[in-house]
């Protein structure tokens, strides 16, 4: 995925708060192109003057029509809420969609589309459409804000498949849990709680289950040696 | 999932554009509860003036601590961009963080945070927190709008593994793809296209790479025959 081969395109977008959002999750999720298709021109000139994501609105593109605004794409995608059912274009969920226009972004520029707040993406506009996306909103309210809307899609064009499962905390190591794992069977021998030979093995798989950072296992085995300690010279 | 299970949490919004954007967020991907802390009063009045969702802003509940907020929820979670490197909160990406709270979900009750506007969450709210989530935001310009930020949130936890492809649209069947297949054989035979013995099961694997949808196939197999026709009475 190449996120500078993506262009987002407003199609006659009318609230410069949309604009202006539209540009802060250009610039969140690190893309950079954004094109507006015949922009309400009050709205254009007050999402200009917003403070946010300044550097996406000062390089916005502006078209007249559609035609010109994505003519060096080769993939053009709509965004819309249900309701097309009758037109003959495939309509991919984001989840898949998204999948498919990491993809092409790897290799071709893509143009993403959003029409109007009122409207969305009239006929005309679909007319140049390879497929069509929708976000999974309920039936009853499908309808998105557009600002939203665009926030969504390129979060899931940047969406990391989950393999980073917690960031910046040290995880206890084994030998760690190994230690926790003992000290507490040491614990619970004093302890007289009872178990069978099994015992080793569950406790084993109970501390792992904990999921413990590092700096937590040191903690718990600092209370652990304690208690064990406590246990050892009861009574003297 | 339960989606009945989750409360949306914004603690001191200030801007009523954004807790407007929030409860439509939180109708569109179909969840309900909406609840907030201390919001700035004339902000939450203009909110619930507005238009879209107002159920769930008619529904949502107003606390003075996030204390009292969060007090039926055994899960709290809270959401921040970077920033807290310092403290000792497990941080989950949202996409994988997304997935253990779905997870959470079918069985408890669920807290969600958002922080303010201007200042996130406080270090005495994060204090209430079991984990944090943050979405995967540029670092450069990691902080998102509140209303979007609570958009990509719910849209991860409604979020369906890309299962169905293409919607709506019945795709062609194998029958019909065997006959594209076999009429376009024939039309390069006819048209005297070299061809070895792998051409059949060649042919056969690009005409599924088409996938077609089955209006398509029907209009590809008219165009083919009428092509074969062509061929078979040229000169005629």
């Amino acid at each position: 995925m190449n996120p500078d081969n993506l262009r987002i395109v407003l199609v006659e977008p009318r609230n410069p708060l949309n604009i202006g959002a539209a540009a802060r999750a250009i610039s969140n999720f690190g893309f950079r192109h954004l094109r507006l298709v015949k922009p309400y021109e009050v709205a254009y000139r007050e999402a200009r003057s917003a403070v946010k994501a300044i550097e996406i609105l000062a390089n916005a593109q502006e078209f007249t029509t559609l035609g010109e605004a994505i003519a060096d794409c080769s993939l053009v995608v709509g965004t819309t809420s249900l309701g097309h059912r009758e037109l003959q274009h495939p309509l991919r969920r984001l989840e898949y969609g998204g999948r498919v226009l990491r993809q092409q972004l790897a290799s071709e520029r893509v143009a993403l589309l959003f029409g109007s707040e009122k409207f969305g993406l009239s006929n005309d506009d679909l007319t140049y459409c390879h497929w069509l996306i929708r976000i999974g909103t309920r039936e009853e309210h499908a309808s998105m804000n557009l600002g939203q809307a665009v926030a969504v899609c390129l979060y899931e064009l940047s969406r990391k498949a989950a393999v980073q499962k917690v960031e910046m905390q040290k995880r206890a190591d084994s030998q760690d849990l190994e230690r926790v794992t003992n000290l507490l069977l040491e614990v619970l021998r004093e302890s007289g709680y009872v178990h069978s030979a099994s015992t080793i093995a569950k406790t084993r798989r109970l501390v792992r289950r904990l999921n413990l950072p590092a700096h937590d296992a040191e903690v718990w085995l600092g209370m652990l040696r304690q208690i064990r300690w406590k246990l050892m010279h009861e009574g003297e």
